[in-house]
């Protein structure tokens, strides 16, 4: 074991991942776990900016490849959610119902989303009509609610679900295929961004999205070794289109149903993979592009020389603020000391410190966040200097947290060894011959469960089945799961 | 009366304002209204995004001015519900219910928001501790939900409301009442923008928010007389923070209870009057800040001169793409006319046309949506040529609509006159003795609601209550609404 991967492993979100996380949740004012609804909270000023700028970057890429944004209903009819069976199936047990008289004194009930299909596609249904239509694409950034059974936890586990779902409706399974490829790159690229690494696997059949053909899930690791499904990609076929009776005149001339998508990015998740990955025992550590505050300016007041210092500090916030999201902490009633501690704790990038030394040699203090360092810089090269430095704490919290995920990854090829790496928090990789029984057996002896192959790459197993020892088809990856 | 306001008065959205209304919500791609649960409607692309263009106009200053944007839940709980006597007398008829089994099989109701102060003020209560916790000022834009028992209408009079809504906490009386102007001046100026005209209507007593100490409205005029709440700045003294128990420490070391304010912008009518105020029997007029398409750029092709033309549109395109949002409509399987006829439906603020004369004269022709005027302007100074006329669109949009609102207030001495002005789809301006009686009076013979007096300016009356001809004790003006 390295000597950073043994340093992550004494972090206090590797040994006490809960109480640090909401600690931090309280403290760096991310979000509020009190209200008295279970499963639903409240999002306090920098998670709900976080979210923000989050939704921005995916709805920049989003509207850049055709995606339209329109918005749909919270609700849906009884008898529209009915329409798709595997879809009713996999959802009914945990909607929120609105029971209401009608205007008549009917009983009647409304499904609240726990997705969009059976509100979206009634309106595809109108709207489609030929191939001049396709492909539809459109998004929405909304809540979604589902009745979790399991235990609530928040922004991992919540009843009310922040996320952006995107919907499209394809002439050709081909071209069906390539959207799945644009929704992956688009997702990628935005976790990239945010330094988050993840794992891109195919979910077997048994745990596909209710209604798909096939899912693709972005597991990130997280440091309790839950991984935490941030984003998925569904092919649904034409279940939906059969169902919803969406079809479009061929250029032919015949008539066929459509092929459609659905994918969605849960915005408290990948909230939760930018805490956990990033952060450290002094608190957060933000990505630039998120980050409230990405510059805090701290004069270091000595006697009798306030005055230059405080004007000194002023003019190199005045530097800064055009290009950064800068604040100067001119507090008086606090001391430098507790100031470093704070900005710390609310994960600021990049961190400048001002005193007399910095006025005398012209020059500016720089802390980064991510690696504690003292850089300093000459004050005509500060906008330049930082600059490089943000690009290269971006870097290196993506190229940290990549590292993490592969030192996480445990190959297993006897169910005690896969066992052992769950407990140890890790992501057991093993070989499966595909059936169902063995599924079973792994969940069941190795204490996790089964996030499915790599999508990405293939991967061929090199030895058998890690359940029944007969030949293996796949290399499948197993944990613990948020 | 003027020529401008007969022509005004001769327009389709004056004569027959519900089908000229409908109809353009569905052609210019506005919202669907098909969708099968009463008052909930899709906002399609032009829709939505305009919403988000103003959500993005008002959500920047309100965080100018220190307003923390948050995400609350839609839920409270039954409990919390009740707890402002008045607030639930208001809103108790028109909530939306979740009913549920709770783990342990007991019944439980979740009310969804018809409004967010019953789900914010408990969460208020924990953070506010000490006149250093104050201002508090929070905002969200989310949709809210209210069981309308009067006939829905898009737009207008929906179940499913996408609002802004603030709400702020202050030491003292004096503080709120400051944040009352600030509400106003932060709305007044997103409606400025936007060429919005409106009456800033302090409500009566007996119309004020439930809960609040008084109201403060905007009321924009519309075509079919029925003025249209766009938004309101309640200040609610301390009947929620007594009934919800915050409290804070004041300097002196002794506890008080806080002085609240809620405000809120909804974003469906904000949408519904740009479309009704500035919009003409061609469609829409949008104004630049919010227009999908700020400029469409048409060729006009000659036979043997197809390829410079296509060339010169594309050097002019890539000319007015970085400062505009810019559409070059090569489509070849329509004509130039259904172009034009297509882009002023759809409202774009300015068309240039090119053909082999623009080439020649090395000029562009442009029109604007407005007046429909042509202008011709040199190519070199094209930018410089787009920009002021894109100022001058807009100043004539709020003008022209400025003037509008003042032509359809009619002063009215007699009952009789103002039944007349109501008949007529305008506002009638009244003296008042400031009774309910006489209010119960005017509503019944009048046809319209008191909607209240200016607050922006103080006005005398210089005649008896309409009413009951004793003394009057201020202006009002009465009108139908929706």
């Amino acid at each position: 074991m390295s000597s950073e991967s043994q340093q992550a492993i004494s972090l206090k979100k590797f040994t006490n991942f809960t109480e640090w996380f909401d600690e931090l949740l309280l403290n760096a004012r991310i979000a509020d776990n009190r209200f008295p609804v279970k499963g639903f909270i409240v999002y306090l000023e920098n998670g709900a900016y976080i979210i923000k700028r989050v939704r921005e970057m995916l709805e920049e890429k989003l509207e850049k490849t055709g995606h339209k944004l329109m918005m749909f209903p919270l609700v849906t009819t009884e008898e529209l959610f009915a329409k798709e069976v595997e879809h009713i199936k996999g959802f009914s047990t945990e909607v929120f119902v609105i029971e209401q008289k009608s205007e008549k004194g009917a009983e009647r009930r409304l499904i609240i989303r726990p997705t969009s299909e059976t509100i979206m596609y009634p309106m595809f249904k109108l709207w489609i009509r030929s191939h001049a239509d396709l492909p539809l694409k459109v998004h929405q950034s909304v809540n979604v609610y589902r009745y979790e059974t399991k235990a609530t936890r928040a922004l991992y586990r919540v009843r009310e679900i922040p996320w952006n779902e995107a919907h499209t409706a394809h002439e050709t399974p081909s071209d069906a295929e390539k959207q799945v490829k644009e929704a992956i790159e688009i997702y990628s690229q935005v976790l990239k961004e945010l330094g988050i690494s993840f794992l891109l696997l195919k979910r077997p059949d048994f745990d596909k999205f209710a209604g798909a053909v096939y899912s693709i899930a972005f597991d990130s690791w997280n440091p309790d070794g839950r991984v935490n499904q941030v984003a998925t990609v569904h092919n649904l076929g034409r279940n939906f289109s059969k169902a919803y009776d969406i079809t479009f005149e061929k250029k032919d001339g015949s008539r066929g149903y459509v092929y459609q998508l659905c994918y969605g990015f849960g915005y408290s998740r990948v909230l939760a993979a930018i805490i956990a990955q990033h952060g450290d025992d002094r608190g957060l550590v933000l990505p630039p592009p998120v980050a409230p505050t990405q510059i805090v300016i701290i004069p270091i007041l000595f006697k009798g020389q306030e005055k230059e210092v405080m004007d000194y500090s002023r003019s190199i916030f005045n530097e800064l603020k055009d290009n950064w999201r800068t604040v100067l902490d001119d507090r008086e009633d606090i001391t430098p000391g507790e100031k470093f501690y704070y900005w710390e704790m609310m994960g600021v990038p990049v961190r400048v410190e001002i005193g007399p030394k910095e006025i005398l040699e012209e020059k500016v203090t720089l802390n980064r966040r991510d690696t504690l360092e003292r850089i300093q810089c000459s004050r005509s090269n500060l906008v330049e200097e930082v600059k490089k430095l943000m690009e290269n704490l971006m870097q290196n919290l993506r190229e940290r947290s990549e590292r993490m995920l592969y030192k996480l990854i445990i190959d297993a090829t006897t169910l005690e060894e896969a066992a052992k790496a769950i407990d140890n928090k890790c992501i057991a990789r093993v070989a499966w011959c595909s059936s169902i029984e063995c599924a079973e057996k792994i969940k069941e002896k190795a204490g996790g469960e089964i996030r499915g192959e790599r999508y990405d790459i293939a991967e061929h197993p090199d030895r058998p089945c890690i359940a029944c020892g007969q030949q293996a088809k796949t290399i499948i990856y197993v944990a613990r799961a948020y």
